[in-house]
């Protein structure tokens, strides 16, 4: 036995091994992801490992490190958010995301950290020793909501769009603030004294490093872009260039101390609409597929090491301290989310309600990416305090939040996610809409959403186009590539569904002259019984394509209806023919 | 800038992105992979590389490290191969396939250690200190052929089946040969004296290797059939599961020094026509491009490593040595097959050709498997002559070999693979074919292939099916499932092409009746232009659902005819209609 040898991708692929099959169990019961949110289960599952191993080597399990989390665990669920993200709300919604991304997440850091340094001053609480700058380092590691908690627990319960982006949005912004003020307030606690030029250095550097990830991102994005230009004959390793470029984007970003998750994010949403033209179908499907396999999988071991990681002891319990951080967690996100809707709302039409503000400040979970930055604290002797306010904080909101959050959409009767696609027709009018508004921009010398959205989508046919995408000498209209798309789905959906070949293989059935029927009869159907079947088949499959048919033209997708109610109509029109 | 924090990951990237780009790059001129198999080109780009690093560091570049060429990047290309085997030629020949790479792989191993030693005799060439041990241990790493470099070039000059399986399986299955005789003569190295005992043991070895892979890869591939069973509700980790078992069972064996890359292939083989039964076709697509892509990779990445480890200070040149290691090479490989092949033909009607035996001799390419155990050898004096001799071999094999192969498979006229795939009537007629040679075998009492064969399909569709399956309740004739296969197939590409939802759209369009036609106008054609137009393409639909519909029931496939053929038709029918 040689286990030294492979001890490393073995222990790998076990423990991804062991979150799948995981999730696998999970599903199995229908019931339990209903009421309980997948990531609790899996920090429980974690919970459970971790006792194990404590339990037999009887000394703490391994911690989930740091650098395994920033390097290889959280990029390609950000890349799978920023892929997927829809864009449409996300830029109709960017000035309020941005609002609760910098100036929000700027609020909950000096809150907290100025309440908790208030608390530390009560003499009964034994914390006399925590300095102001250890508070406010703590804030800006705390107050950051997390992007993967957040999904996991968003995910399932489909509050509406609008509300989604901004939740989504902000945890996923809030990146580069999170990243300049945990870096500034660690190297102030390890300055001997702080300039006022430091502290303006400081906030250059939010411009620095959000902007600088933003310019990171898109620059490997259109690289990207540009590279699938040229993969027409190996289409094999196309997917591997989303996945190669978007990481390089996140890499060059963390190397440059900008903000990784932003220059992700910008590379995804910048190549997309480029790659999807060049590659092939499915070398999309496997990017798409992979991307939600990857970032699954990801997620999962993130909450299993969460759970595993708790337990041990490198915990220091101090009641006071750590129900203060989760009061002050809770009432400055609170007082936040109000207070800046209440601008927000002053300055749009389409306000956000008071119960979308309850869910915006109720779900603000905190997740890994908090974890992962209170062990990479310098040591100094309150960093256990640190840790179990952390760890405390996480799975308060993950479970207590995370669970509630569901019922609590439900009570609030919340707006909901609408269930079908936007059809055709309502897309055509959205477009025509848009259109329209930026004339009106134009005219009025408004330059608002629509006029820059004007701009950038002339910009983009004008030149960027011409240089990314392969097969440019054929400018298609929207609507027309929208027609091909949907065709495309629903040819394949027909085709997965096996109700295609056989409308297509006897198409001289189709004729309603019933001697052409014998004709074929003579061919190659030698008995009366294969014949029924085969016209039954055709009975059914043309009732099919005459429902589909009109469809596309009007402003509904084919539905299911009722097979009894198909059964009815053909008859209707058997009895017409005879 | 903190390179130190992101190094690893970021190298890595990089490697692979330059493996990918240079693929990319290689494909650009058509005419440059035509003449030189990209292997060569791979090397090349190597060789440069190490060149500039050698330049610029003035020390030798980093060898590849064979822990990382046997762990991480050879399982995708075996998991690749063994999953996209063609069975059934493989099992057809699986006893000329074991022979040649059981007895010709040791035939090769004796007959280049031996005559090595004897050259080592020669006082002139100043090697007598290279013991008969050394020079056997070296015999057993030069002597197996690589299923890499075979792959890479075999798979461009499209020989025919029988010959590609019998010099790719021979490849393959000589893992476990080697594994033994490597490890035998490196431990007899190593011992004071040997004794008869240890010969004996080494025999009984190779079937613990080779028979134990093959039991650790069928129980994980059956593992991962009856995991997949239960993934309906979470599709998107599906793919994950193939490669995670397929890469456990390669893993697990080489713990136990068994062969893993036997292990990796019986699982794939295994485990392969159940996990498409149960997994959703998407699922499917996935993991079939992601197993190509990534062995895309990984290939690429071992031939560039080949040529930058070439480069640098690691040789010791001996011109007697090197260059009868290549002749004797050759001249082994030679005479084995010469022989071998003679006592095949004897048991067979479908004998060997003469052709196809120089092409079997000529074909066994060394590769990066040899490269690695030279360098996994112990420290001795004359490593790095060994180091040498095999890099000469390698690259005499790859370059010489390689790019000669295609030229002279061309004038000696070999059988070349056929282009199209088997028909319908061809592949029903096989499978008839099969149950009556099944039959005569079971009643004249000879227990042949074909009596194994249908043993082996009665206990898979009674046992193993009903625990591996999901859906079994429905069990289907293979016919029909082929039939589905084929539709499904069609239509996709149907939709690809675009062609299909016109069809599917107007339905109403295919009674030769005109006045139907003239109700659609009323309904939803504001004008005759837009009529035209359709008309057009109901012709065009039209025509291409006429000839494929009969290609189903007859021995053909769909072909892509002229676009004039396909107008002139058309013209003669619209003829007759009017």
């Amino acid at each position: 036995l040689d286990y030294q040898h492979v001890q490393v991708p073995f222990e790998i692929t076990l423990w991804i091994m062991l979150a799948s099959l995981a999730k696998i169990g999970f599903h199995l019961y229908n019931k339990l992801p209903s009421v309980v949110p997948e990531s609790c289960l899996l920090i429980f599952v974690g919970l459970i490992m971790g006792g194990i191993i404590y339990g037999l080597n009887d000394r703490s399990p391994p911690v989930m490190d740091s650098d395994i989390f920033f390097l290889y665990l959280l990029p390609p669920i950000v890349l799978d958010a920023g892929y997927f993200m829809p864009s449409r709300p996300f830029f109709e919604n960017i000035g309020t995301i941005l609002l609760y991304a910098v100036v929000g997440t700027i609020w909950n850091v000096f809150g907290i950290g100025f309440s908790l340094y208030g608390i530390c001053q009560v003499k009964a609480f034994r914390l006399q020793d925590v300095s102001l700058l250890h508070n406010l380092l703590f804030g800006s590691l705390i107050a950051a909501v997390d992007p993967v908690a957040v999904l996991a627990v968003f995910e399932e319960i489909h509050v509406n769009e609008k509300l989604h982006i901004l939740v989504f949005g902000e945890s996923l912004l809030n990146d580069a603030v999170t990243v300049v003020l945990y870096k500034l307030f660690r190297s102030f606690c390890e300055m001997p004294t702080i300039k006022s030029v430091d502290i303006f250095a400081g906030v250059g550097k939010f411009f620095v490093v959000g902007l600088g990830g933003v310019l990171v991102g898109l620059s490997f994005g259109f690289t990207a872009a540009f590279t699938t230009r040229f993969t027409k004959d190996i289409r094999v390793i196309e997917p591997l260039f989303v996945f190669l470029y978007s990481y390089l984007s996140y890499l060059t970003a963390e190397m440059f101390h900008l903000s990784g998750i932003v220059a992700i994010i910008s590379c995804a949403m910048g190549m997309k609409r480029y790659v999807e033209a060049n590659i092939s179908l499915k070398s999309h499907t496997t990017v798409k597929y992979f991307m939600k396999m990857w970032s699954s999988v990801s997620d999962t071991l993130i909450f299993i090491f969460l759970g595993v990681s708790t337990i041990g002891e490198n915990h220091e319990w101090n009641w006071p301290y750590i129900c203060f951080t989760v009061i002050f967690c809770l009432v400055w996100r609170a007082l936040g989310v109000l207070v800046l809707t209440f601008f927000v709302n002053r300055f749009h039409v389409n306000t956000i309600t008071s119960k979308d503000q309850f869910i915006i400040a109720y779900g603000g979970l905190r997740g890994a990416i908090c974890f992962s930055l209170v062990f990479l604290l310098p040591d100094f002797h309150r960093k256990k305090l640190f840790i179990a306010a952390t760890t405390v904080v996480i799975l308060f909101t993950v479970f207590v939040q995370g669970m509630t959050i569901r019922p609590l959409v439900d009570l609030l009767a919340v707006k909901r996610k609408r269930e079908s696609a936007p059809t055709v027709g309502e897309q055509i009018h959205i477009r025509f809409l848009d259109h329209l508004l930026a004339g009106i921009e134009d005219i009025s010398g408004h330059w608002g959403q629509y006029y820059w959205k004007d701009k950038l989508e002339y910009f983009n046919s004008k030149y960027l186009q011409k240089i990314l995408l392969r097969e440019y000498d054929q400018p298609k209209s929207s609507i027309v590539l929208l027609y091909e798309k949907l065709e495309r789905k629903h040819a394949i959906e027909l085709a997965q569904a096996g109700q295609l070949g056989h409308g297509l293989a006897h198409p001289s059935f189709l004729s309603s002259d019933r001697t052409v029927i014998t004709d074929q009869k003579l061919e190659d159907t030698p008995n009366p019984d294969v014949l029924d079947n085969m016209q039954e088949i055709l009975a059914r499959n043309l009732y099919r394509i005459r429902r589909t048919g009109p469809a596309y033209n009007r402003h509904t997708l084919p539905g299911d209806s009722e097979p009894t109610e198909q059964a009815k109509e053909i008859l209707i029109l058997r009895h017409k023919s005879l």
